[in-house]
């Protein structure tokens, strides 16, 4: 599945150092929406600032609303103001970046657009020699991503004299057949080399960091297995609740926003075999690989290792907060889980029997994400006793990804004293303070990976398809019952159900 | 080996919780020298803040100096004035403290000094209700162990109703022949199980933590072998030279000084196999068995796996600094070594072919005891070129004894940018900050060790001949030649044959 042009691509360095994109231009469908202000403008500004993007390149934005290139510019001005936090922005730098910025207004579902948008970049080719390099970037509705790939096929925009690529927003796919459809579809058009389909979560320093400790180490990987990690814990919390995107979370829910996506793809990271080399298909070979080693519940399980939760009302502090059913535009008889927890097991022969643990959540109380590898205990302690009970605390090993990226390790010491008492202490690495050097966000990574034409952190079909595998059998159990879900007080860690989950393992969530 | 009254010795808790002496007197040899004003009584002091050590309690010096009682007590209160650093010196107590302690003068070559002491050691214990409970601590020149232990047998001073220990300073001998003569004569007198030999490193904090870390956490022992660990590198650096102290050091040289008795029993602490249990015998023998195993050098091995070295003149800053031979006491052709440098390999299934590196010496750039594991590095990195070198640097775990005491790990992480450009970084465990609590020095925890009557800190008759054995042909192959030792300048790491030591077996010395 190599890239046809990695051979021939002189922007392709494996261990991407001093990385720069050839000429190009960006057509970013749905440019009217946060992502495009938020993260997509600011990482390429972040870009040009660092010398990243050459001069030769060009961003054609694209929505249904009429506005004028400059009137774009003007928009995508102020969102810099807004949203560019760490990098100034330059008078200067920002004059030439916007001679590159462009629009055309237009339906995707409608055939003459794709003429215009042909015209468009056969003008821009032409003014900023993009060499005729286009990324399509899909920020839209999800329901549009069809559309627009067969759009741009029938057009004839995915091939040319240059490369022509396209990136995917989150969600791919509702389910696994939504998703499988939508690959049929992009595949009508697209070769998979051509398909980036993003998970930000990939794009970030300290995921690409986790593959940096394991295999580039050589004490970390002995013990990282069945015989040395009694489980593995992973929690993205959010102390939010759905700010006003209750229409949309509705129809989504915890487990597909986070779990099917980010968090099965961070159990790759964390689990997956060692590394060849550091290219597009080792990678992603070996992530895929894993994905389809997790054991895919039956029916008549999915009680016994998942469980979903949903928010109710409470007071935090002094302030009264609504339970998910309560916020504006959620159906007050709502059955979406706000909090999902699973249990999951990995049938290889490092991970047999070590139940992995993931859990996800909205107003649980602070936001963070992050693993924890909790080892077994020492076989035997000469310290232990039962007035010396921290003697049996296992060793365990923290990655955060965020916030306060770092790493943390865990240990028994003796604590100062005529006695042999024994207290957890903490190793710490963090990685900000470290290197005092600016970590790229996720998406400055990825913009630059796609333009390069560097898959090694985009997912893969069959990656996308291994993740809904494990996933359907959850939705499917959950949606076919009829009660209330376990319910939550907002700024508590879940429904009382996931830590029964865990207990019945022998185990309990850390509270992080 | 037990000693016969564990089992029926209350005070004795193998895990040392809330630890307190019994009754009891300690006789002081050498009571006017430097180790009882700044070592012994500080350390006996802090016991009784603590209320570690009862009310029927008392301290006897001995020298040949004329001292009343209460000239003894004036001068020890003045030694506490200047040496107690962390500790209030609180009028009350030190009222009551110093009603415990006495003097008698005397000569200990002359029998009737210990008839003075007899009568003097009953008529306290009519006062102060010791129970008849002695230990008698030899803290005179070696030259009067033997004399002492002899004359205190003679008068039968070593068995009473209560128990009689004897605790002796270091150097225990100055080679094999004469540690084992030191034995033999102490055995003539008091069984092995009254013979406390003190190696105050045994007591720090920081070397008993060393088996808390290696033997109640899950997660180093499966790494503590050869097949991870390339090479452990302990050193023991001073920076002061030998201050005054010349022809004491004269006679004794770094290797004997600080390697046959410390840094061995340190090796011991990271090499010995893992304890059944914290008591006495387990972990002597442990230590004993580990001693046995380090290869005995062959006289024509000596050059390839020993480094002398001596000290020259060297300007330091704005210094002047003299060099060794130079120092007041010191023969201006002095071959004595004060630096050593050992290559020592362990003949067992854990450590074979594994070098441990082991150095000391006075006039180092800086005054740090710690040790390095040095790991192997990953059997394969992905992400290892040339151009990325840093990422062949293997993992180090730094256990730093004095001073910052503390632990450290040294791994490779991602350096935050677009490339996958590793550094090393550290984790770090600082144990004083980490705890708050003050760690007792290593004479409170022996002290109070010797009269509980555990033993588990103190080295053993076999222990003890087995490190003489390890360090005898060095000293007979270094005396033997007549050559000028290598010479290395004052504020220096030693002299270059010991990198070149080092880098026969494909290693450096880590710069601490």
């Amino acid at each position: 599945m190599l890239d046809q042009m990695a051979d021939a691509n002189p922007f392709l360095d494996p261990l991407r150092f001093e990385r720069r994109a050839p000429p190009s231009a960006i057509v970013i469908f749905g440019a009217n929406g946060d992502l495009t202000k938020r993260k997509l403008m600011p990482a390429l500004y972040r870009l040009a600032y660092e010398s990243r993007i050459p001069p030769a390149f060009a961003v054609i934005g694209n929505s249904r609303t009429n506005m004028s290139d400059d009137q774009f510019r003007e928009k995508m001005h102020e969102a810099l103001k807004e949203f560019l936090d760490d990098t100034p922005l330059e008078p200067a730098l920002w004059e030439s970046f916007a001679r590159g910025l462009y629009y055309v207004a237009g339906d995707v579902s409608d055939p003459g657009f794709y003429q215009r948008l042909e015209a468009k970049l056969a003008a821009i080719q032409q003014a900023r020699q993009t060499g005729g390099n286009v990324l399509f970037y899909l920020s839209t509705q999800p329901s549009y991503y069809q559309p627009i790939a067969l759009g741009l096929g029938s057009a004839g925009l995915h091939k040319d004299t240059g490369w022509r690529r396209i990136v995917v927003e989150k969600p791919f796919g509702h389910d696994l057949e939504s998703a499988r459809e939508l690959n049929r579809a992009l595949h009508h058009v697209f070769t998979e080399q051509q398909i980036y389909r993003i998970d930000h979560y990939l794009g970030k320093e300290t995921v690409q960091n986790i593959l940096a400790f394991r295999f580039s180490n050589g004490i970390f990987e002995p013990l990282w297995n069945r015989r040395y990690i009694s489980c593995v814990q992973i929690t993205a919390a959010e102390s939010i609740g759905v700010e006003g995107r209750g229409a949309y979370y509705q129809e989504a829910g915890a487990l597909r926003d986070m779990i099917q996506n980010h968090l099965l793809q961070v159990m790759a990271t964390i689990g997956m075999e060692p590394l060849p080399s550091f290219d597009a298909d080792s990678v992603r070979d070996e992530r895929a690989k894993f994905l389809r080693s997790i054991r895919v519940m039956k029916s008549d399980e999915v009680p016994l290792f998942a469980v979903p939760g949903q928010y109710g009302p409470a007071r935090i502090g002094t302030e009264e907060v609504p339970g998910f059913r309560q916020e504006p535009g959620v159906d007050p008889r709502s059955r979406t889980d706000t909090y999902a927890a699973l249990t999951l097991f990995v049938e290889n022969w490092r991970w047999a029997r070590v139940p992995f643990y993931v859990r996800t959540g909205k107003r649980l109380p602070k936001r963070i994400t992050d693993i924890a590898i909790q080892f077994n205990t020492a076989p035997h302690s000469p310290f232990t006793r039962d007035d010396n009970d921290a003697g049996t605390r296992p060793n365990l090993l923290i990655i955060r990804i965020q916030p306060d990226e770092g790493i943390s390790l865990r240990f028994l010491s003796k604590y100062p004293g005529s006695g042999m008492r024994l207290r957890p202490v903490s190793m710490d690495f963090n990685y900000g303070s470290s290197f005092g050097a600016r970590s790229p966000s996720a998406y400055e990574t990825l913009l630059l990976d796609a333009m390069i034409g560097d898959a090694t952190l985009y997912t893969r079909q069959d990656m996308v398809e291994a993740s809904w595998k494990v996933v359907q059998p959850i939705l499917d159990a959950w949606s076919s019952q009829k009660s209330d879900l376990p319910c939550y007080p907002a700024g508590t860690w879940g429904p009382k159900e996931s830590d029964e989950m865990l207990a019945r393992q022998g185990h309990a969530w850390r509270v992080p």
